[in-house]
């Protein structure tokens, strides 16, 4: 089955391609840059969802659903935010089809509409055009509402999970009575970002800040987690945006306070999306396909028979019953495949799709009251007395958790560097890695070393200490430590 | 809270309008005919997608996404298809937006697509399209994929839950070797989708077959669930549609047989929506507002503490904790309601969420070691030992369930009437009800009943008896049983 997968050290991009198709995650849709979440790629992203979903219901937020389509108006009463999301913008401009004797199917143009609308590219608007109606006092506050959603940007440049025209999000649209209570929130959400990739995801994170010219079209400040790839370029995998009191001024959302004031409604908005899974394959995939962290894997633990015959089938079969009884009250996603296949073929199709761990089970282990267990993580193969093999594989598979993210650090700072010259700036964004480095805080500055170099600030992290620093490009007193790299 | 409510008995409309406002379940959208689902309705809605989704999985299902853009081009590849929802399909054409010196900012007319776009008002075809690449042999089947979605279908007049430009749903989409196999699967799911109404939403609905009149456009057959609302009319709960081979045909997509055949597929889609939120609400709510059935109610008990101070509050938190904590032990889903309001407040609001049970508690039941417990559903006043209250909650709960599921029954077959004359028939439905009776088959009688009475045929019931019945509107021998009513 791996037959073919392009080397991972040579063809990173067409290694990513053919994971996605071979492990059965996702496949491109008929409209450009759609993507059709295959049910494997599905399980995958509905764990992560689930994972998080419980997170924000945890710290007293709710989910809501807020329409799909947004009148142009109202996406344009936020000046810098329409600007940021005009040039992908899906509009709808008619509302019927009809029968053309030459041309078969055809719009009807007299079902023109008046007003153009736009499929949501993000929530704010429609969302704070609600908030309008609904908040009047401060016993309305705070407004903790989260969506789980589509949304589609119209993308040029496409790919499976990281770049999609239409992908799925949660989306998080917060509204406070103080601009304290907002950029805590937003702290706080980073912070559960943070716990959802190190913890679940097993990727570790930078969190940090966005310049002015990397943050979201309306914010005043945005903050991320930027991860390590496997081919040491960065990937956002999640932002959390202070919009300050924008958006309550386009849309005039005002509160009365305790003591009889009007004043403007404070706001956050957060997300992150089925960019993730493209994070989970980029930082922890290898030569044989996926490797999945057990806590968002669809499956934790295949079993793969050896067996010859229906008779050894059936001992197999017996033999295994109470194991896997057990592992089910355990709450362990256990997949049996019997099908009419070649353990060989197996073992690779479950490598390819990154289970955890493999139980290989045939009637040599019967007969030693044993059972094969072969990680996905390391190839580490051991032989567990079937006596207490369940406590044994929960400890494995909390081992190879610890292990991708222990794995994934190592690799993300032994390629993030610590330069004083532009010169080393140069030559380890052209050999691949993070750089930490002062920066004098210009967007010339900015400008001038993307232009040079591809390479983009990622963020300012949040434990910067820029004194004494000079910034690498200007030699100017560095304003900010921040992180360079390359993106996706 | 409840004052001004329509009352229920005079005007159904206003009343239904009021409690999803009230209640705080629902709003329109700026975008004609688009709805914001609420928190509180947000919650009913998922709890109800969680049973569902439970169900299918237990049967072998799995979810996957499929994109919200369907080419033009496909949707007209069956024909019915096409002609089914040609008139209520949103259509991109564009994918910017520019700015305008004069009218600000406008749809770009260069970034005009080639193709135009339909934002799916369901997904057989785009489904089809890529179960075209997914499946070759019989290996490959069945395929028993679900989705939950939102789709649009452009309604001119529209009411929350009921009938929105979008809605959210499931949809599911099968492909099977055989015809009895798509059969079989087609029935399954209308058994599933009974229960889930039955047992869940306490909503009974006959489960019957659609004339061809009011199948699915593309189906070969379509299966439903119906129900009687509080105002007697009918409301289509949900369908489940075995296409034959229809859409295999469009998209041609063929298999190969055991013994090295070439075969067409056999396709089942089937499909439940947020109406059947609106479903609950007109079968169950009451004067006061809504009435929840335990099982699917966001908050399946609220607490009331009755305190004139802190000290008072302080007991009365004290006293409830224990019961609080087995409460939730036993995943029974509690809010305490501690707001500064009066109790007579709140009792109003949570009678208008519709809260299956109230509990009381004030310093005179700390006293008697009682607290005091109030059914929504009868109004019922219970005082309960703080020792086995807990024990006692549950059995409640499911007495609510129960009751709620045994009067909606009692109502609609008190209101559904077996008739023999055409008079009989008309008599009914002017008054409200639903009338079963003699059909002769054909679209004729089915067209002429409705011009003259504007009730439908809602479906033949599977447990039709049609022997020796004459058609009631053309005196002909039946050839099926079939009930009449008006319609949601």
């Amino acid at each position: 089955m791996s037959k073919g997968l392009p080397k991972r050290h040579e063809d990173f991009s067409g290694w990513y391609t053919q994971v996605v198709n071979r492990a059965g995650l996702a496949d491109y849709g008929p409209v450009k840059g759609t993507m059709v979440i295959k049910p494997y790629g599905f399980q995958l992203w509905d764990n992560i969802k689930e994972s998080f979903d419980k997170m924000i219901k945890a710290t007293g937020h709710v989910n809501a659903y807020f329409p799909l389509f947004i009148p142009k108006s109202f996406l344009a009463k936020e000046a810098e935010h329409v600007e940021g999301f005009a040039k992908e913008c899906a509009v709808v401009t008619h509302t019927r089809l009809k029968s053309d004797d030459i041309q078969g199917i055809v719009v009807d143009p007299e079902s023109k509409l008046e007003e153009e609308i736009i499929v949501r590219p993000t929530s704010e608007t429609i969302i704070w055009s609600m908030y309008k109606k609904w908040i009047q006092s401060y016993r309305d506050l705070p407004v903790l509402i989260n969506q789980w959603a589509n949304v589609v940007r119209w993308e040029m440049r496409t790919r499976l999970f990281l770049r999609t025209s239409e992908f799925l999000w949660q989306e998080g649209h917060t509204a406070h009575a103080t601009a304290e209570e907002a950029q805590e929130e937003t702290l706080d959400i980073l912070e559960l970002y943070r716990q959802l990739s190190e913890d679940y995801l097993a990727v570790p994170v930078f969190t940090g800040i966005k310049t002015e010219s990397e943050k979201f079209a309306g914010a005043d400040k945005t903050y991320c987690i930027e991860a390590m790839m496997g081919d040491k370029r960065a990937l956002q995998a999640g932002t959390s945006h202070n919009l300050g009191q924008n958006f309550a001024k386009a849309f005039n959302v005002t509160f009365q306070t305790k003591d009889n004031k009007e004043e403007m409604v404070w706001a956050t908005s957060w997300g992150v999306s089925t960019r993730l899974v493209g994070a989970v394959i980029l930082t922890h995939g290898d030569e044989k396909g996926l490797r999945l962290p057990p806590r968002i894997a669809p499956i934790q633990v295949v079993i793969v028979p050896i067996s010859k015959n229906d008779t050894q089938a059936m001992e197999i079969k017996n033999y295994i019953e109470p194991i896997i009884s057990e592992l089910e009250e355990n709450n362990i996603r256990i997949y049996q495949d019997w099908a009419d296949r070649s353990p060989g073929y197996k073992f690779n199709e479950w490598e390819m799709k990154g289970v955890p761990l493999r139980i290989e089970v045939g009637p040599r282990d019967i007969d030693n009251a044993n059972i094969v267990v072969v990680r996905r993580d390391s190839n580490e193969k051991t032989i567990l007395s079937n006596k207490n093999a369940v406590n044994q594989i929960i400890n494995l598979l909390e081992e190879i958790q610890n292990g991708l993210f222990d794995q994934a650090k190592k690799f993300r700072d032994e390629n993030t560097h610590t330069v004083s010259s532009y010169d080393e700036l140069k030559q380890i964004i052209l050999e691949g890695g993070f750089v930490r480095c002062g920066w004098d805080g210009t967007d010339e500055t900015e400008a001038k070393v993307k232009e040079e170099t591809k390479a983009t600030i990622r963020c300012i992290p949040m434990d910067e200490n820029p004194n004494e620093l000079l910034c690498v490009y200007s030699g100017k007193p560095a304003k900010h430590e921040v992180i360079y790299a390359k993106a996706y």
